[in-house]
């Protein structure tokens, strides 16, 4: 298995994106990397050249950029030739920690979707943080590549959930649920009611319900699916929260003299459980899911550990063979589609 | 200042809602009760019954029903009564802790809308919880009142919030923020661009731009203003997971054996100061703005402080003026409006 790395991007390039390759390369006998950027500033940081290619790019794509403008213009960064080592064939996955719109952009028009998809859905593991759990995790998408959605996106959702919950992380027939303003079957604007019936009447999902964002982290299902602008804004206040519950926290210890000091020594081992149990790194990084590879964005601060995990995640996306199901199954609905419009 | 009572609404009924309503009674002797109810429940729970007045009726309206149908057909109940009671001008004000669709329902077809204003928006007071922050609350609409919402709403809830915080929490010249999927003057989709050009222009708001839903307690605005549909899913999203967290913690302690529970001892401060800082009726209840008068529903589960607090709440609004300021302006909006469709 090859993945092509960005080495270029996120606030810790190239370093932590090497040091996190090497571990993953140490750990892992059967990935080999092609590493895509400055050999300037790269070369020097690669410790152990074993199952490891330096590939020299010339230009590199910064945060703030305007992601479709970019890849277009900048042809030999970073993110652009890994894409492409991909859509060319000469490697199986493609990893970065850069601009999230450039790297999206890239999966969609160098990658390419999977035939029958028509928006791929950004897709996150998240906890479930609820004592007693049977998961510890579920799938969520799509967090945010789309700000407006149709009816046939959501439920393309479902079965690309599904699928990664099966086979990246080994549910048995996962429980769908779609993210919604209520619990009830009759809640929601015409666009969650509409999906609500599709999702419902598919005999090969199995359907839950409607979750409401303050249900996330209870383990109520495997895969929650939602349209982008509105499973952003709950991702986005669930990661804001628990942070400002631990700066609370800590605020509360500093500024609460010698007894609250010893009170989180005592508790030390439980914050850092807790800080554990809602760090993004924990989960790997967000795949993109929907496209003919494994395309999969890590948080830009991600350190040596969270590009290592990411790179575990991507290589059980690879040998579950989840893309190949995905596309087989699409491609026989197509046919479906097809055969049901000629008759 | 006359206050509307449903004294049967709520998981507390009727008992919470008396002793509440009596607590308040005691400490502003500028405050009069009418409470919607029936006597045989509500009668024996009142300890004294000075600036009280008992109105008997027949009807309930429980936490599951219709909302719009329960209060077309349900006329003799608690809720439809304190509401007519406004609308006839007998009170000033309606409270309750019941069906939430039902109250708003009520609040919108018995006590009716502000002139100008095309959709009412339910208003919270949410915590800032950065240590260190110049202000301890800001303004949050609509926080679901509506699930599909107009560029004008918007922008109607920018002045209402406006209002509500110069007079409710005095506030001078308060920041308005626009919840957006990103930061930047480009972000969101075609409503929330087309809001932020309006808010931007608007020379009588201190618009601040865009405001993420992550940042939310982070306290960089006084007002945010959304639509229903996202501010909704962002609050249920930030108080599920401040929930979580302190479920968490608490698991956490009953698992950490003696260390830390003594841990939890020490913290036990700061562990109440937070859950204070978090909860809900620390702040009030729910407004419904752009009603001629107040329309306040609490959480179900308020208990006796809680309804005091909103009452307290309630009393503010009806002494700072501020429905009368909103129609002033609204009404004034709607001359200029008029006169340029003459020209």
């Amino acid at each position: 298995m090859k993945i092509a790395v960005d080495a270029m991007g996120g606030d810790n390039a190239p370093q932590a994106i090497i040091a996190g390759v090497e571990r993953a390369r140490d750990q892992y006998p059967d990935l080999e990397f092609q590493l895509f950027g400055d050999p300037a500033k790269v070369k020097p940081l690669i410790k152990n050249s074993e199952r490891l290619t330096l590939l020299a790019t010339t230009e590199e794509i910064t945060m703030g950029e305007e992601p479709v403008r970019a890849i277009r213009r900048k042809k030999d960064s970073s993110i652009v030739r890994a894409a492409r080592a991909v859509k060319e064939g000469s490697a199986d996955a493609f990893f970065s920690a850069g601009n999230t719109g450039a790297v999206l952009a890239a999966g969609i028009f160098i990658v390419g979707r999977i035939k029958g998809i028509d928006r791929p859905g950004l897709t996150s593991i998240l906890p479930i943080t609820q004592p007693g759990a049977a998961r510890q995790s579920f799938v969520y998408l799509d967090t945010g590549a789309n700000a407006e959605s149709k009816e046939r996106n959501l439920v393309q959702y479902g079965y690309l959930g599904k699928f990664y919950a099966e086979n990246v992380l080994g549910v048995a027939n996962p429980r769908i649920a779609l993210l919604n303003n209520g619990a009830e079957e009759d809640k929601g604007d015409q666009l969650h009611k509409a999906v609500w019936q599709q999702l419902n009447a598919a005999a090969d999902l199995n359907f839950v319900g409607n979750i409401e964002s303050g249900d996330l982290l209870v383990g109520k299902a495997d895969v929650v699916v939602s349209d982008g602008w509105t499973a952003n804004a709950a991702l986005k206040a669930t990661e804001g929260t628990a942070k400002m519950m631990l700066i609370l926290i800590k605020d509360g210890i500093l500024t609460g003299g010698l007894r609250a000091k010893l009170g989180y020594l005592l508790l030390k081992p439980v914050f850092h459980q807790i800080g554990k149990k809602m760090s993004a790194s924990t989960y790997g990084g967000a795949v993109l899911l929907g496209l003919k590879a494994p395309v999969v964005k890590t948080h830009g601060s991600s350190d040596a550990t969270a590009v290592a995990n990411t790179i575990s995640q991507i290589r059980t996306m690879l040998s579950s063979g989840v893309i190949e199901k995905t596309v087989d199954f699409f491609g026989r609905q197509a046919v479906v589609d097809k055969q049901a419009k000629n008759e």
